[in-house]
């Protein structure tokens, strides 16, 4: 066992629970108790009563969100169960507060079928503002998430299909400033299209890269072999890439591409092969612990901007920098959905906060522990929310 | 509106949530990010994946609570929904901090088949050391709680049925004392055989009064008249109440009765029923906010002890000195369930807190804000868990 990983367990079993529930208010004395209380509570449930939006008036509803799970796919661990998954929850849940000043709150569901978990959730939304889907197996959490986005009226976001993706997006918007190259200019192969790299092909497509090669472990998405797939996020996603419907290779692929991003396996890319790409190549290799390319390897072939999913190199792509700001802005609002024009504003947030002087290939995304990002995302998405009429608050323009 | 209520509200108004989730640990540096979060966190999850029990040793479970409710019976308010509901469940929440130092969730629900809430509270549970039941409706919270019980293997407690029960029974000990007769020689009436009244008439049936007279609005429960209810609850408590099958009216009960509990409606008890009553007549009143017989009427009458719902007059009873220590108790020792025995502990730690030099007739209950009795409670009810083997937890006996 590492060093890392010995200390992380005495953490845990010292802290037994890293996040804890607290009271805002006195409770020292008999007034108090008929304020907290009864009597005094039932005023108002009153108002609640009549008047349902009220519940984000007198409760914590406004600002709390619950981080659901299945145990499916934790990390890199698969499917552990819902027990095991709640550590991570609790990770979760403590970056929540810390970096949006959003309450969360770990619920572990001890259910796999996706109609039982979208109806749980559904049952279990009224005492909360959002949704925070985590570490559910896809394809089972594109159709979990679809369904509940229909059905609530409160914010749904899988975590692990849209963080990764406005985090890549970001340093994308940024390392394409740097390398002086068009959007719609750019080629990209996405390595991995399971939850992540889906949001990701939909999202640099809204970004406006027009040919996306997708890969799976068997090779490239292809619209002309649609009725070859079995799961429906390969029919869909073969129908959006590779334009041509090319019988084409990983390899040859790459020779054609200005970006590679990379959610997949280790060691899936060669020196050689970002030597073939086209000037000035971008990498996000993002499997973790062990990227697609090592940073280094990567640079030393030319690669001009690298970002992975590791701290212990430059550009890190860490979901951290996006869900917390993502759900402080849609729920200062009461935004009843993130839309995806929400989560590319997200994006130009986070990018915008690397000014043209920083910006550099070692820097094109923040730090996690930049103080004004989550308040940067915050404001962008809600004033998207506000200008696509998806918050229900209303919001003064002087704001 | 009254002033207090007008408070109340400016109080949730200003709060938006009385609780909040807090982290209990540094998050400041790449370092700390690493042990809470990704990938130190996947240790603890290996750890819990191999062996279920120790999500005790390395999460909130073991501290932690949910405060479930679907809003169908709601303080005095009756059904008002999941949303309305959610200002007393945070109330609740509160409390089981404030005295029991246990985090507690308010979980309000969108379902109000039985079938549906036993399914949700199954799946919701692996994160949660106990599941608090709270303002449904009866008899179905009988049923909901009696089934959850069953089938999980956390405390279930439902608190509306058993806080109340508790509390009074612990009243019921000291009064007994102070006019000097065994449980054996009492007759009691009982009004409202509702859920608490259920609960009150099981638990001073183990206390060992063997003749209880049950009374809904129609009149006594008989034994003999079981086919003609509908109310299951009825049924049940016909059978182990009026042991003769007395067809006898309200009046004529409280004749033969030595205590008196009510849990039902304003005004039902005039000062000549309590004349009526046998030597000393003790008298539980807890409609609220206008119980069944105003406490000054009462002790005019002639009563010896007087306890009431209400915080403005002596012998309040009140759940909260009962729950928190309950789950506290209970979660100490990751006992499977609360057991009849458990609860009967809860209310000899409570009553035992009075001393026989302080115990007088206007103090047979200890205060809300005594800090004594969450322990008291707490240890009584591991102790009595341990000595049942419903306990998980090894606990020395020297502790």
């Amino acid at each position: 066992m590492s060093d890392l990983y010995e200390e992380a367990l005495k953490l845990h079993s010292e802290l037994k629970g890293k996040i804890s529930t607290e009271l805002k208010t006195n409770l020292e004395s008999k007034e108090d108790l008929s304020l907290v209380y009864s009597p005094g509570v039932a005023e108002p449930c009153r108002k609640i009563a009549q008047e349902k939006k009220d519940v984000y008036k007198y409760t914590w509803k406004g600002n709390t969100v619950a981080v659901v799970s299945d145990g499916t796919a934790v990390l890199g661990l698969g499917d552990i169960g819902p027990e095991a998954a709640l550590p991570v929850m609790e990770g979760k849940c403590c970056l929540f507060k810390r970096f949006g000043k959003v309450n969360a709150i770990p619920i572990v569901i001890d259910a796999k079928d996706p109609d039982e978990i979208v109806d749980f959730v559904k049952k279990l939304s009224p005492g909360f503002g959002g949704i925070n889907l985590e570490d559910i197996s896809a394809p089972r959490c594109i159709e979990i998430e679809r369904r509940l986005k229909e059905e609530l009226d409160i914010p749904v976001f899988h975590d692990d299909q849209h963080g990764t993706a406005i985090v890549t997006t970001a340093g994308l918007i940024n390392a394409l400033k740097l390398v002086n190259k068009k959007p719609e200019e750019c080629t990209a192969v996405v390595s991995g299209v399971g939850s992540a790299g889906s949001s990701i092909i939909h999202m640099i497509r809204d970004l406006g890269i027009k040919n996306i090669y997708g890969f799976n472990s068997k090779g490239v998405l292809n619209r002309n072999e649609v009725d070859k797939y079995t799961n429906p996020l390969y029919k869909e996603l073969a129908q959006i890439t590779n334009n041509d419907g090319e019988d084409i290779t990983f390899e040859a692929a790459m020779a054609k591409a200005d970006i590679f991003i990379g959610v997949s396996v280790p060691n899936k890319v060669s020196k050689d092969m970002v030597k073939s790409m086209k000037r000035d190549p971008i990498i996000f290799a993002m499997a973790n612990p062990e990227p697609e390319i090592a940073y280094d390897d990567a640079k030393e072939a030319g690669a001009k901007v690298v970002g992975t999913g590791r701290s212990d190199y430059p550009n890190q792509v860490n979901n951290v920098l996006a869900f917390p700001g993502l759900f402080k802005g849609a729920l200062s609002v009461h935004a009843t959905k993130i839309t995806e024009e929400m989560k590319l504003a997200a994006a130009y947030a986070i990018s915008d906060l690397v000014s043209e002087e920083e910006l550099n290939e070692d820097y094109v995304i923040p730090s996690p522990f930049d103080d004004r990002v989550a308040e940067a995302v915050s404001k962008g998405v809600s004033q998207k929310a506000v200008e696509q009429g998806v918050a229900k608050k209303i919001v003064s323009n002087n704001k």
